[in-house]
């Protein structure tokens, strides 16, 4: 056994051709005699892995013209701030709450301005998803946020909010390019590399491009609209970052066949793992089933001793990083584009022999 | 030839058995059966490797005890809001002006507040560093701010400038672990990776602990307070950038032995190219010899065709990166710690050849 499969929440598990790749070009890229880790971010080999890993992304996600595709730095953590920053005219925003990612962004929101909660599971311990309707959207909000996947909870969205006209800004860090997204539907998409995207270091926003104004008084840094005129050039852009995140475009284009094909090997991973969760006597998913992530995948035992042991056999067997997130305990299989199926029956295999020694 | 000579003024090159290390490791980092870029930041591998990161920086560079090292994203040009943001409290900042870099920090301070420019070599092309005395600091400064290696121009600071009891802050970007610097005749020094500490995406912060305060005001990202409390890790960091840097700060204390060597290396290296730059007819440096750089070296031909073929010709020979920047023309050679002794010889008989044929 020379790899462990790794059901991390993020950084998590990469597609091993893509590691393989990285590894052989580390000390040579395409006979340019140098890493890409060496090269000057102005060279012209540097510039066309940059324009590719663009270019990659929009054929991939169907991107509109109409968008612009950042690469910047600082994570989700930073977006939400920079959204704010840049998008704000009332200093007014509707929030749907459906986990600690929303409420972080919130706490971001309101050392600048005014956010209305405007739909929130937090009693149900975020189990579900809440639908939200036109009528629901404050007048005067400048616009609309949610949390696409909640990797903590294991829950998604999977219908579009109307937002009556406002734009809607979408953290899609933990399922990004997971399967097709209708990038129209959004206004800004954004989203931390280090789930589905490559390495972390790396924060991608593709913004529609009414939404980028001139904003003078904001540190250069901080401003979409110096991102965008300098084609995320305006500083030194995390280069290794952006050249992972290409080869993992490059393999999900040339390998894999494209975001619809991604989307039936993730769905039938987390088919095989739901399955068999509503099926044990043991394991139990505690989401809403229509609100459930193909993601992440949470479940318990109920019992916290025997959800440690499971922990510890996992990790003995070669299945690690299941331990749920510090907030909620229990377990926790992030199944990420990097996950190979098999990955996903094993675990499951172990979960069944697992469940018939300690079911009692 | 499967690596050329990368004279690049960063991104730059790399210590070759780092890159090695880099690339053996990639798919398994010592028998984790993973890569670190697909480790959560919050695992116990994950958490060695930034530890040990840090105790390395703190013995090559000897860090006091009541200094924070901070490894955190946006490179430089972030920091030159940061620094404003958390230690302004006057609002007021004294800066020596020695080129395009803390031309760019003045931009982003006057942002939020007030700049006085207490000298300058602008009129001189930045060909020397000012020296500044006591009395031409600002009573009321919050502090004042140097670039202490200017990338571009090729000057240095072979002095620390006194600043009669104001904190002084360093851009450090292109010099730190050059050779053995007095941490505590600084009170915030900063860098970006990408000359001598790794890849690009990885900014650290070496900041005295009674210059971080409370600013419950700011976006958390961008608090050293915040930062600083979590140990770098309020948010996911960039986990493979900082590995990287750990590789080079390995190799920097085990295999080159430390800063001091680092330095008589460096020097070495400098000295063969000043030595013959002073000696040549054709190439000329231009910088006032008691500010020389020891780790970007500029030269110009004085005839702009020249510059150009020497270039080319430089570039088919396997020394690549030699341009100097947009804003001056002519070349720069950039020997950062990456660059081997060999590389600088081997160019200086290259442009010995050079000036032979073409020197009339």
């Amino acid at each position: 056994m020379n790899r462990v499969y790794n059901f991390s929440a993020g950084p998590s598990c990469i597609f091993e051709a893509v590691l393989q790749k990285a590894a052989n070009q580390m000390l040579n890229y395409q006979d340019s005699k140098m890493s890409v880790m060496e090269m000057s971010h102005r060279s012209k080999t540097y510039e066309a892995i940059i324009k590719e890993c663009e270019a990659r992304l929009r054929r991939l996600m169907n991107i509109p013209e109409n968008y612009k595709v950042l690469f910047l730095q600082g994570g989700a953590s930073l977006q939400f701030s920079m959204i704010p920053m840049n998008l704000m005219k009332n200093k007014k925003v509707d929030v749907i709450n459906t986990g600690q990612w929303t409420k972080k962004a919130i706490a971001e929101h309101l050392k600048l301005g005014e956010v209305k909660v405007i739909a929130s599971s937090q009693a149900d311990n975020f189990s579900y998803v809440p639908k939200v309707t036109k009528d629901m959207i404050s007048d005067d909000c400048d616009y609309v946020y949610i949390c696409e996947n909640n990797t903590i909870y294991g829950t998604a969205y999977n219908y579009v909010p109307e937002t009556n006209g406002k734009p809607l800004v979408a953290d899609f860090s933990s399922c990004i390019l997971s399967k097709p997204c209708n990038v129209k539907d959004f206004d800004l998409i954004f989203a931390g590399a280090q789930k589905n995207m490559g390495p972390a270091g790396l924060t991608v926003v593709i913004i529609k491009e009414d939404l980028i104004k001139e904003k003078p008084e904001l540190p250069s840094m901080l401003s979409y609209k110096i991102h965008a005129d300098n084609n995320s050039m305006y500083n030194t852009p995390p280069t290794y970052s952006i050249y992972m995140c290409g080869l993992v475009l490059e393999y999900l284009e040339e390998t894999i066949g494209g975001l619809e094909n991604m989307q039936k090997i993730n769905e039938q991973k987390a088919k095989i793992l739901y399955d068999y969760l509503d099926s044990s006597k043991l394991f139990n998913n505690p989401v809403n089933k229509e609100d459930r992530s193909i993601m992440n995948v949470t479940f318990v035992t109920g019992n916290e001793e025997l959800d440690k042991l499971f922990i510890l056999e996992a990790e003995k067997n070669g299945f690690v990083n299941l331990k749920g997130h510090r907030s909620v305990g229990g377990m926790r299989a992030s199944i990420y584009n990097g996950m190979p199926i098999e990955g996903v029956e094993k675990l499951v295999s172990f979960m069944k022999e697992f469940e018939e020694k300690h079911y009692v």
